[in-house]
């Protein structure tokens, strides 16, 4: 008999942006779904929504409660901003909920995070001191084992119906995304991924597509040398070494439309927008942000805070949907193996 | 009354790759459709893939044989190729098929230019001087007036039904890309492509959408410099200086979702991959390349010889064809105005 699944745990993300909005509507759209989940909130800020709140004592209760409340740990500090605005001041109450939500995770009462947008820029001026969500993820987990004692990443895929894309560099200048890549960068990534999609997403024998850096891929060295001194490489010793079924250094413009998206199960790209034009051009409302090589599942929606149309009643919970469907599917499947 | 249209100069292309079959498969698509071509060859070889051909002596004489026939204006020189092999001995016959097709666009023969696909290396091998098509097409039109007296290019635009991109850096290594960005490349290059929207697309008002280089268009500067640098005093300078509705820079990966597409009239893109991921990732098998900026039409498919299929009689005529009604489109706007 299978056990049953903890419900997601979801964090609040920055309190000024549309996460509480989104929240609510993902609730009312799944309830009765079968899926359940938590957020660790303010209850009274709910309720001030017009939300009907069942407030937890533990993670687990989430379950019976989800389909007639939508079930909130409370933290233990009150939450006062002001939609459209991001405030320090909240910092301490967004940090609380990403804490509360690993642990929920690490100790089994919640089957993986999904996480809300927050404002790094608010957040750093109050002290937190990580680049964003998924290295302070990274930093809370840091001391757990690796299920199967997998590679730990985190390395960031976007995830669409049919498409996965990995960005090798993510939030840095492109001017200095030759200098970041190596052999060695593109190897361990590449190794995370291909450990991803066979024991998260069930894809016994994964298919890496390799992007090139230059256009038409350096055309024979023609146009530019990463090809030849760092990509080719990899993806010689990813499949002499490791025996992946990688493939590449593919022309990036050509790697995308539907006849080539079916002949791989995820595409490693060189750069942020390489990786984030296909996935947001195709599916702009609901592509999902997975954090790959952590021990516990992390799931976000695509999209930031969204300030200038928080507390307007017209965010787009889409992505937040397919970021726990998501989510959900992942842990279903730890579950079993 | 309006003047009939002079059927439109389709050059050869590499003898060894698809172009001979595509303009086949082309003409019969398009016999009966009002739109009318001629291929500048050699007639022998059409004959031996079993196309009806009819030989010209003069280009004009294509409107009458279209329907029946492929028209098809003799080369001098006999054209023995294989397929699946570009070879340097052609090449002589791929340039003249080339400035024959200008000669007539240039003199009204020919209401456009569309080009198949060129071997580089092949031509190159040969002595052919240019970096391929584009630059060879702007020599041969160099001491042509711009109609109208605009302002002379060549720049690289691809076009599908709903997307317009402009890739200001075209075939260059990416880390060459930030240096070659200049305040006046940016806007020379925009000036092009609004007053082509303009007078050949019919864009009274052109809407220019200008991509930033970095993620998230530099985040204010927290993700490199170029935006702050060079593209925001550029967009500045469109708008003050020229009154071009210039806007960005924007977020490249956020720019292509169909809401956003609606809100431009092209796209102005930092290098090659930025602009063809987009357009081959949504239209991957009839999107045009248009050269804007030359005194003559140019359009040609988006894709290459495709030596690894050619002879085998499954290349896909989408893109030429495609590429064949934009040219009659632009001529006719052209022809109006």
């Amino acid at each position: 008999m299978a056990r049953p699944l903890a419900p997601l745990a979801l964090t609040m993300g920055e309190p000024g942006g549309v996460g509480a909005e989104i929240a609510i509507k993902a609730w009312n759209a799944l309830r009765g779904q079968g899926l359940s989940f938590f957020l660790i909130d303010d209850p009274l800020r709910l309720e001030a929504m017009g939300a009907p709140v069942a407030r937890l004592s533990s993670p687990l209760d989430a379950v019976s409660h989800f389909p007639s409340a939508l079930p909130v740990l409370p933290l233990p500090q009150r939450v006062e901003a002001r939609f459209g605005e991001a405030a320090p001041r909240s910092a301490e109450a967004v940090t609380a909920s990403i804490e509360k939500a690993v642990d929920a995770a690490l100790c089994g009462e919640a089957s993986a995070v999904v996480t809300n947008p927050i404002h790094k820029a608010a957040l750093q001026a109050a002290g937190f001191d990580f680049p964003g969500h998924t290295e302070y993820l990274a930093a809370l987990t840091e001391k757990a084992r690796m299920p199967g004692g997998r590679r730990r990443g985190p390395v960031m895929m976007l995830a669409a119906t049919d498409l996965r894309t990995v960005p090798l560099t993510v939030h840095i200048p492109l001017r200095d995304v030759p200098m970041a890549l190596t052999v060695d960068v593109i190897v361990e990534k590449a190794l995370v991924v291909a450990e991803a999609l066979t024991w998260d997403f069930g894809v016994a024998a994964p298919r890496l597509a390799i992007a090139g850096l230059n256009p038409h891929a350096g055309e024979g060295g023609a146009i530019g040398s990463e090809e030849r001194d760092v990509i080719v490489p990899a993806v010689a010793r990813l499949r002499a070494e490791h025996a992946i079924d990688a493939t590449g250094p593919l022309p990036a413009d050509t790697m995308f439309h539907a006849a080539a998206r079916a002949r791989y199960d995820a595409a490693l790209c060189m750069y942020h927008d390489q990786a984030l034009i296909p996935i947001k051009t195709l599916a702009f409302f609901d592509a999902v942000n997975v954090t790959l090589g952590l021990p516990i599942i992390r799931t976000s929606p695509d999209h930031g805070t969204a300030l200038d149309i928080a507390g307007k009643g017209i965010a787009d919970p889409s992505s937040l949907i397919a970021a726990l469907h998501l989510a959900a599917d992942l842990a279903a499947r730890r579950l079993r193996s």
